[in-house]
């Protein structure tokens, strides 16, 4: 077995594992009034060199959700990618926890949020007294696509965004891999480009359950409390989420464990890009290869035991029918096997 | 002043408006107990050839979004029109009365779904255990662009939704200009082309507030009464809702009063058609004429007293860059005066 | 027949049809930009001698529900009588229209909350950083038991009130017939006392359909108008319903209707009374009139014709079994015939 | 300091987290499509001896929401016991995930509903065709008040609910303090005795964050997936909540830390029970204990570093003024020290 389905089959990271353990004694205050709470969030607040609000939730589309509804009314609408996580895979947890919220889909290129479809998107969104209201952008850092918004680019959405005071949510669950990717500072790719509130991943990347709703804007948090409680999403354990977090961030494990995989990911797309029959859409920037294959190679591949997922989201380009094309994505973690990526070039070099 | 608003800037027809009167004596049960809300379903089914449930509101918004409701679960996707009423211009009512489904845009060409694209949503649409589900397609008939559907055009899309048991909602808020432009009976726009259950709107065509939920598939009405309760539309004085769509049925007065409208709309149309600056991007097929014009155009009529709206759905084609051009709607109704229009027309001549 | 369902089983007073008929020319604005709607709303605010916000719906369980979104959050606790329409007759509106929120049903002796169960309640709610918040009263002025709230009732209620800060709302369905029924102004009965929003009931007491949310509150209704149009509350032919209210108010038609509602409730209270084997629980002070009866006597009625309501909210005192008595509801309107009064009371005579 | 706060302030049970780490290895399907989810539904089938669906979520609010919106449509009222903890301490997360449902609450006794209560509250529930509909019963086993349910107290409940034809829902949060607390199985208390489904809580019983919903009529259970997943409580590496409900049922752990929890509250009860001064309202049957003392009492104890909780959710005797008396609850777990009971003892002996 080849396992490249995704990050979240992976495991916990020892170091990980290890707070968990030392987390586990004696009694602390429940619902997060302890000092690993605290402590988690002051090394979060070091991390983005800023005053944030934090929140810790067990699942992404909880943190997407809860960020969302603290910037976006029951009338709002909400400009995101058309493939986004948000969009298309969450189940309508989005307009479920803003109750009601509309969301605009706007066309992407590689992942990106296209700056002039969202300048029409907001400037034909309906605006009279009774017209829903343009109320926040949703970005998804790494993209969907596995690919990267440079400062720049995120910049440049915020401009246009602040032309309908738009409020900025920066979907996060691969975030560690871009900072492991860039030389850029957290911060550089939050805040100081315009962020408001991030969904803050570390599951994906080697923790058991554990993500941040982060709010950089502070005044945007008052109902948060009542939004995880009212929610089902306040643990009343919390100690052991924070302690995986002080785990995740400890000794900059999380950018470590990262690289790892971004190191894994960047070895198997070179491999795949070997092959004249394999065409790699986009690039390859973090620890996600996306491939357009003849349906016989990905047979092939499953019958000989390599795991990957058929990514569904998009429509291939008509080069690449779908009768004969599979669109395919390949996941790497720090705990994948450098020796799998060989196997599996070894396998298709005999296809 | 010359008042292409909208037809809800209009009168109550005078019929309609007598049927009140008549309806005013006696007590009668209420919330739709009484005869005349009986006799008004009666002849709502005589019209459609076909036993159907229908029900009686106060507003187009809320007879879209309580159908909407009857075929979609909170995790289920609304497939619908880009440009469509309910996804632009209803502020979050489908996804507020459907507790948080999700709305699709699909691309629309002349105001009408585009076949190849209902295909690719419906296609990448998501569809694992745990992902939305694809609920149900919404048609306008007319469009939002003041186009008509054919019945093998409404066909096709029922075909296309048939490869995931989409339900079908019709938005028939201008349907009697449907029926009156075209030969076709109204069961063939509906139900014989695949509608499960319709918007039939009146209030623009001559009542005072009347619109009604008309459910051919009968089996998908059992929970309306309670969901038009829980919204606060089931009127306790029913019988002046039902009194108006007796008035508005009986002796074809819709058809007569929508031939009307659609006729001024046909004459101005052609008045307007013959000015080499003004650009009409659609056939004019019922009671809406859309023009793009130059800007100075339309700040001269709105100085000379002509009423319109601007149309801010869509973009403009390049060539009509919005710095320059302007994009009009103008709506008649029964009430609207001939006079008027030539009024209109040598307003422009002068211009 | 002799008919006491309810005054909603009755006739529109003719000043107020008669005002639809003249509001019936021109075109106007929809949604509400139109002179009568300006002009309804500014007649409201001289009644009740202040600044207000109003909007203008056609039900009361929406003017109710808009009412209470205005003041509660979705993770807020409304405190309403145990016996309130909000609470067991408008089928989870309240719940619906604010996304969420808990009705807390406090006990009432005689249709009004009592003050000792109030205090109680909002003692032991609780009130820590994840527990819902304590926002709203709601009280039902005239109260399901047909009784008033005198105007120091109300203040006690709002003294309790305001040991949490809760906002006050007023079900006004039947507001008419307290101003009828006691000396004192609309303001005395509202603002005066504390309310901060109110549903002014116009339906029952004459109207088609037209009821008012009145904030006295005014920072309260910024979100009134998107609330209205994403629940399909805000109709497009607004000046029909206003036109109703300017009927309704002009020359003090309301005070007139409703005086004769009362008064023929109370020549029915008296004719009533005589009997020893029917029992009054409550004082019969607006148009309504509550009688225990042995079910012999219900049937008896029931086949001579006498359509009345069977009383099914509270449960009856031990010497009054539901096996042998039956609880019922008697309304008059303006519209009621005293000669049915005497009918009845013949009838009874013979039983 | 001595610590009776709650269960939640407590660790894991060594042998749960044990079989975390057992559970870190290789890759896995990820959303519970693994072998220890599957073990772990196994395990739970097997002790209830019957066919069930289970699912896990993090949070003892989440499974309790999910089971209400699985048997109450948003038009439903829940019955539940006035001091619940869906009722007044879930910040209207059953409001939410049910879409608006009212909750109704009952009277109780000891914590339990009475009866009498229930049946009056359902005589008297509205039942007309646009009323809202009775559809379940919320029970707490234990209760609110740390007593058991007896099988035949919950069977008189199933019996009134059947007249109505309410589903069953059971909050089980502390369900192993009772079964090992009495001789019975766990069948004959849930699904023998009429429960539909129920909250299986294992949190406060020495696992991390594991709570199962447990449907016994699996017809319930067709959107549970869905409705999970929409409300961000879909855990990607299910495996670890998995693991830890296979540590909790393995070799009746759960018992036997429900049985050292049980026997030290029955310590620290009898302990307490001996000064004249406290008062115990309520039987000791679980592992919590509630105390009224005087004021100064509270003062005393909390000085010397005895942590416990107030009890708000109910009103004092009349002979306990609240200006005088304090209501305590004290919670003991697996991991409570006995000798911190004795050091309490003390402490009062000296008071």
């Amino acid at each position: 077995m080849i396992d490249f389905r995704s990050d979240n089959v992976h495991t916990i990271a020892d170091p990980v594992l290890k707070e968990i353990i030392v987390a586990n004694k004696n009694t602390v205050a429940s619902y997060g009034g302890d000092e690993l709470t605290k402590n988690a969030k002051e090394m979060l607040a070091e991390i983005f060199n800023k005053e944030i609000h934090s929140f810790f939730v067990s699942t992404g589309t909880a943190a997407n959700s809860l960020s969302l509804a603290s910037i976006t009314p029951e009338y709002g609408t909400i400009f995101c990618g058309s493939d986004s996580h948000i969009y298309l895979e969450e189940c309508n947890a989005p307009e479920f926890f803003t109750n009601s919220a509309k969301l605009y889909p706007v066309k992407t290129k590689d992942g990106k949020i296209i700056y002039g479809e969202l300048e029409k998107a907001l400037l034909f969104h309906p605006s009279d007294e009774f017209d829903m209201v343009a109320s926040s952008l949703s970005i998804s850092q790494a993209t969907e696509a596995g690919t990267i918004y440079k400062q720049d680019e995120i910049r440049n959405l915020k401009n246009i965004a602040d032309t309908k005071k738009l409020k900025i949510h920066m979907d996060g669950a691969r975030f560690a891999n871009v900072v492991a990717a860039t030389a850029k500072k957290p911060q550089e790719l939050t805040w100081e480009a315009g962020v408001d509130v991030m969904s803050f991943g570390t599951t994906k990347n080697g923790t058991m359950s554990a993500e941040a709703v982060i709010f950089f804007n502070t005044n945007l948090s008052k109902k948060t409390n009542l939004y995880m409680k009212r929610s089902g999403h306040l643990l009343s354990k919390m100690r052991f989420i924070s302690s995986q977090i002080i785990g995740y961030l400890k000794n900059d494990l999380w950018i470590e464990l990262a690289r790892s995989a971004n190191k894994k990911a960047n070895l198997l797309s070179e491999n795949l890009n070997k092959f004249d029959f394999i065409h790699l859409p986009w690039q390859t920037e973090i620890n996600e290869v996306f491939i357009i294959v003849p349906k016989e190679l990905e047979d092939y591949l499953k019958k000989h035991g390599v795991f990957c997922h058929n990514w569904t989201k998009i429509s291939l380009d008509s080069q690449y029918h779908r009768d004969n094309y599979s669109f395919l994505r390949l996941v790497t973690s720090f705990h994948s096997n450098e020796k799998d990526i060989y196997k599996l070039t070894e396998l298709i070099e005999k296809f």
